[in-house]
């Protein structure tokens, strides 16, 4: 022993997803297609891009790579007919889930794109009804509320049920492929302890998530609170406390969701408590203090730079380095689910 | 005559509108109530918070103020209670339209809340419905479309229609409140032609709108070049040209809609050229350079802090040091006509 964490690549976790993934997949009454929409010159889209295609075609998923923009001439703008390309494959029935590769024109404009892919093709699961159910904690929906506008009811909060199977008439709700796959890691190394009851099973865990993006550590921090977790966000000017069971009432109250109030700790004082550490900064040149980190704690790293130090195995038990290939995993569970549920306007 | 542009306030044109809203209510079968969500302790909110409710008791529309987070009380954070404020307001029939004093959190957590409101109830256009509706130039939906999810459809283009007035069935959609004053204040001074058929009255214009944000600058290019003017979209780092008649295309061909083409001129010569110049950038240091403005031009403010230099008056025939005042009553208008829709989930 060298007294030092475990590195631990993705690869050992996406492998037990693959399996299920292929199961699934031979179940599936045909072939799903999956439209990939490519729209600007990006190098680390176009290089995501031909990993997806390259896990599709050894699954067996039909994968079409669309370009459009700068991806496809260099005449076009970034990003210019990336609208219409979604809405091309929103209206063709023969396509089962879509996948765009952001960032386009900009976090603003992209969320804007993100609600004009239809709810029953989003298979990565952007859509405001998505991360509306996932802040809500509402794991079950009707299939046909992904027809409907508005915040969505009907659904089930986790705390309502019992177990982990829809009720009858309901489906699991789509998670949003990050943090999903960020929460499956946790999972796979034991961060989720399966003896305590579904919907729960990251209480008594401490967690720190640096970034609050809705694409990646708002939803996470919501879901790991959702799933009982006492969880520090923490953003450039602010940290806040996700948790159900919010120390600040007199009563101890438990909450169906998560609650969240502003936080007094600083980032040092919260990583000094955290039995995991997510961080998901785009920043080459932000580090996580190793010094900081308390010794034995997970520490998984989500941007696409290396925000922790070189040593922090020093510290952390274990250490991820990087979650795509599990991300791309979970997209391809969304789109066997979304196939199933099989929901289409009329 | 000083030989100098005109100093034009908004109040003059929001006159017209007070007594336009005014004749509506009378004829509105009951009063209607907006609920106004504070939930933070800026001051501008506060006092724009303020400033709606006297509007509101001066015309007779019931407004109903409703504080949270750290705009109720210094032990709550930024924010705080924000959502359920509005999931409430959604729920509670007796109120009509909702406004929310934004910022609060950033521009991406935001535009999750604008997505909370109920389409039906939203008075501020903020909802992804309405987005897609303006940057599609579909002007009349059918009501009940307000209650379906993804991307709209049996709506109508502007280019498919003869007059100003919605085809049996449908109703005018919402525009965005900023931008629409914008648009009613640019018709007020001239820079629509009435002479030209309804939907193309600003053929022949040319626009620089300096910002791109969501909120204002992306939906007012749209606007304006749906109504036919050839529009410079200036963002921090990119320019881009929005236009029905792009000069790129080989036939001159007319689109329905606007398309958006990269633009290589540089922000000098968008201006040389530019009949209106709207300024809307959150920074008390941009200034929009007088000497770089075409004589006669007419230059509007939009942002809260002064984007033109003192003296843009020497090179400026008219300019409007703010629209504020027209939004309000932009908001009122809204609320009028989705009073009148009278749309609401079954």
């Amino acid at each position: 022993m060298s007294g030092k964490g475990i590195l631990l690549k993705a690869e050992s976790i996406a492998a037990t997803f693959r399996d299920e993934v292929k199961q699934s997949l031979n179940q599936a009454t045909r072939r799903p297609r999956i439209v990939g929409i490519l729209a600007t010159s990006s190098a680390p889209s176009k290089s995501y891009a031909e990993f997806t295609k390259k896990q599709c075609d050894e699954l067996g998923v039909e994968f079409i790579l669309k370009k459009t923009g700068a991806a496809d001439t260099a005449d076009l703008g970034e990003g210019e007919g990336v609208e219409e390309a979604i809405i091309e494959a929103n209206e063709d029935d023969s396509v089962d889930g879509i996948m765009v590769y952001y960032p386009i024109f900009g976090a603003q404009q992209d969320h804007y794109l993100q609600q004009v892919v239809s709810p029953y093709k989003d298979v990565e699961g952007l859509h405001f009804k998505f991360h509306y159910n996932l802040y809500h904690n509402i794991r079950f929906i009707e299939p046909q509320s992904l027809l409907s506008s508005g915040t969505p009811s009907g659904g089930v909060a986790a705390a309502a049920i019992e177990g982990e199977e829809p009720p009858a008439g309901t489906v699991k709700s789509i998670i949003p492929c990050t943090p999903l796959a960020i929460v499956k890691c946790l999972e796979h190394v034991g961060v989720y302890n399966k003896i305590l009851p579904y919907g729960d099973r990251a209480y008594g865990r401490t967690v720190t998530v640096i970034n609050r993006s809705e694409v990646v550590g708002r939803p996470l921090a919501a879901l790991l609170a959702n799933d009982g977790a006492r969880v520090f966000s923490v953003d450039i000017d602010s940290i806040q406390e996700y948790t159900k069971r919010p120390r600040t009432d007199a009563a101890r109250k438990y909450h169906p969701r998560h609650v969240v109030h502003p936080c007094s700790m600083t980032l040092q004082e919260c990583l000094a408590v955290s039995d995991v550490v997510v961080s998901a900064v785009p920043s080459a040149s932000y580090k996580v203090k190793t010094e900081w980190l308390k010794d034995g704690c997970i520490c998984m790293n989500v941007a696409a730079d290396k925000n922790f130090e070189a040593d922090v195995r020093e510290k952390a038990s274990l250490y991820l380095p990087a979650v795509g290939k599990v991300t791309i995993l979970m997209l391809l569970r969304n789109l066997l689910r979304l196939q199933r549920y099989g929901v289409r306007p009329q």
